[in-house]
C-alpha cells in the first residue's frame, strides 16, 4: 500500500483563488488517489467552495488564516508580515511535517524567500534555484535557473547541475539524464570562466566511475532548448529567464502567423477548416497548463509555485508535480548526492 | 546623383565560396544600381565564374590574394597570419579608403579580430558589438550584443544602446526607434547591477531634450523579442546569443511540429493542400537569408558577416545591410552621437 502523501496548499494566492485551488485539488486527487490536502486560508471563503466537491473535502482539511500576501508585496515585505499569512502557514506546515510539500498560486518572490527562511536550505546547496518542465521536440527537458540567481558562479551551476539531474530522474523519470550546460558555443573555450570551471568539474563526475550517475553532455546552445538535446538544461537565472520567455514568446508568435496566414484567401480558410483537428492537437502539446510549475529547488522541502492566472486543469499539474517529487524522494537524494560530491566542488585544482 | 558606393568582398569565405560570393554580388548589384565590388581572393578561382555575369564584371575587379582564412582557424592564428588572406587584404582595402565597406562569409571570429585590428574602434567605442536584424510580430529588430562580450559592464551596455539606435535609425529607416534593455523583469529592481545602471543613464539620455534622439522603452523580456516589443534590443553577449539561437530554435520546432500535424488524418493532408500558400508566406516571412548579416557595430568601418552556408540570395543580404549602413553614414553618426554623450557615461552620479 502506498503511502499517504499531504501536500499544503495556499488557497489564497492566484488571480482566481481559492476556486481554482480547490478545483485544480480535485483534479489531482483523481489522478494522484494518495494525496490528501490542507488548504490554508480564510475558512468563510473556502469552506461553501470546497462543499461542492464532496470527495476531496473527504480527504482534506482547512486551516484558518486572517492574512493573505498581496501579489504586489516585496518579498522583503512578505518575509516581516507574511509568516501568518496564507502562504507563510502552508509552508511552515511542510517544516512542522504535517505536509510533505506546499503549492501557491501567489506571489513569486515571496513564496521564494518565505520557502527559504522557513525551511531553510539542503544542508550544502548554496543557492536555490527556480526550474521548470518545457516541452521539447524529444519531449520534455528540466531547465534552471529560470531567474533566481541572475549571476552564478561556478559552484552554484554545479549545484544546479545535480538537482536538475536528480530532478529528472525522479519526479521525471528519466532513466539516465543528459546534463548540458547552457553557453553561446560548444568549443571548450566559449563562455565565462564560471562555466567552462563548471563543465570542467562535471566531466569530471561523469568520468569518476565510483561517483555520481551523471550523464554530463557538455555545452548546449539556445536552439537545443526547445529541440530538447539534454534532459536537463543548467545556466545561470538571468540566461534562463530570458531563454524561457523566448520560446514562449517565439511559440506564440508563431500561432500567430500561423492564423494570420489562413485569413488571406478563401483556400486558405478551407485548408484550415480540414486542418484543424491538426492543430488542435499541435495547441495540446505545447499547452502551458500542462507544464505549470516552477520548482524551488534547493529549499529543504518542497515548495512549488504555481503559475498565478492558470485554471484548474494547470494548479492541478503544479500539484502533480509536488506530488511526485515528494513520492520520489526528491529533496534527501539531492542532500545524499551533494554530500557525495562535495570533494569535487572544493577540490583545490579547481580553484 | 547618388555617390557610387564601393564594397570589399572577401571571395573565399564560406562554404560555397567563391559562387555565392559573386551570385550574390550580382543580385546585390541589381538592387543597388549604385554600388560597385572589389573581389579578394585567387584570381583564376574567381575569373571563370566572373564571367558568367557580364553587367557585374563591368562593375567589379578582382584583387588577387595568395592565402585564406581557414574556418577552423582560431582568431589568434588569424591575426598572425590573416592580414595577407583574402579576408585580411578586404578588410584593409576599407582602412585605405579603397572600398566603404566589406563583407565576409568566413570565420566570425577571425573577422571579428582582424575588423578590430585593421580597422580600429570608433573613438570613445570601447568593445565592439554583434548585431543582426530578426523579423518579429511587428516587423523587425535589431539585437546586440549577440556573442562578442560574454560579461558587459555599464557602459558597454549604454554604448550598444546607442549604435543599436543609430543604426535602427540609418540602416534600417525607422524614423524613433524604441530602444529596450533585456532583462528578466520589468521592475526597476530586477537584474544586474550593470543593467540597472545602464536604464538609468538611458533614461537621463531619453529625457534630456539637448540631447540625442533616443527613445528609451525601459526593460523588455524574453518574450518581447519575437513580439517586436521594441526596435533596438540591448543585451550583454551570452544572453543575446542564447536568445537569438532559442528563437530561431523555436521557430524551426514550430516548423516540424506543423508538418507532423498534417500527417495525421486524410483531412489534415487535405487541409495542407489548400492551405499551402499560406504556409509559403510564412515561411518566407522568417526566411533566414532575408535576415542574414551579423553587423559589427563598433569597428571604425562597416564590416559585415555573412552565414557561411547561405546562398547567393542570402549573401545579396549581407551585401544590401553593407551599402545602407555605408549610404547612411553609420560609423559617423555613431562618432558624433559618442562625443556627445561621453559625460553622461562618466559622470560621478552614476559610479
Amino acid at each position: 500500500v502506498a503511502e499517504k502523501i499531504t501536500i499544503a496548499l495556499d488557497a489564497m494566492g492566484g488571480d482566481k483563488a481559492p476556486e481554482i485551488i480547490i478545483g485544480g485539488a480535485d483534479l489531482a486527487r483523481e489522478r494522484h488517489s494518495n494525496t490528501r490536502y490542507i488548504f490554508f486560508g480564510d475558512e468563510p471563503t473556502i469552506k461553501p467552495c470546497m462543499d461542492q466537491y464532496p470527495k476531496l473535502s473527504a480527504i482534506s482539511e482547512i486551516c484558518h488564516t486572517e492574512t493573505i500576501v498581496a501579489s504586489s508585496d516585496k518579498p522583503s515585505a512578505a518575509l516581516r508580515a507574511g509568516r501568518k499569512s496564507s502562504m507563510g502557514l502552508s509552508i511552515k506546515a511542510v517544516h512542522d511535517g504535517l505536509a510533505a510539500g506546499v503549492v501557491s498560486a501567489g506571489n513569486t518572490g515571496a513564496l521564494m524567500a518565505l520557502s527559504k527562511i522557513i525551511l531553510g536550505m539542503i544542508p550544502g546547496i548554496i543557492r536555490p534555484a527556480i526550474a521548470s518542465i518545457l516541452p521539447t521536440k524529444r519531449g520534455e527537458s528540466v531547465m534552471l535557473d529560470l531567474g533566481a540567481n541572475t549571476q552564478c558562479n561556478v559552484e552554484h551551476l554545479v549545484q544546479f547541475a545535480i538537482m536538475g539531474e536528480v530532478f529528472a530522474r525522479t519526479a521525471m523519470g528519466v532513466l539516465k539524464p543528459k546534463v548540458g550546460l547552457l553557453n553561446i558555443g560548444i568549443e571548450d573555450l566559449k563562455g565565462t570562466e564560471s562555466i567552462r570551471q563548471a563543465a570542467a568539474i562535471l566531466k569530471r563526475m561523469a568520468s569518476d566511475e565510483s561517483n555520481l550517475p551523471i550523464q554530463f553532455h557538455g555545452f548546449v546552445e539556445g536552439f537545443d532548448v526547445p529541440y530538447g538535446t539534454v534532459d536537463v538544461v543548467v545556466t545561470d537565472g538571468f540566461s534562463g529567464n530570458v531563454c524561457l520567455k523566448t520560446v514562449e514568446g517565439t511559440a506564440k508568435l508563431y500561432s500567430a502567423f500561423i492564423k494570420e496566414s489562413f485569413k488571406h484567401s478563401f483556400w486558405a480558410k478551407l485548408g484550415f477548416l480540414f486542418a484543424r483537428p491538426a492543430f488542435n492537437r499541435l495547441r495540446q502539446r505545447a499547452d502551458p497548463r500542462r507544464y505549470n510549475g516552477a520548482l524551488f529547488l534547493g529549499v529543504n522541502g518542497v515548495s512549488v509555485k504555481s503559475h498565478g492566472g492558470t485554471d484548474a486543469y494547470g494548479f492541478a499539474t503544479a500539484v502533480g508535480l509536488t506530488a511526485d517529487m515528494i513520492a520520489y524522494g526528491f529533496v534527501d537524494k539531492v542532500r545524499e548526492e551533494i554530500e557525495q560530491i562535495s570533494h569535487l566542488i572544493f577540490s583545490k585544482s579547481v580553484t
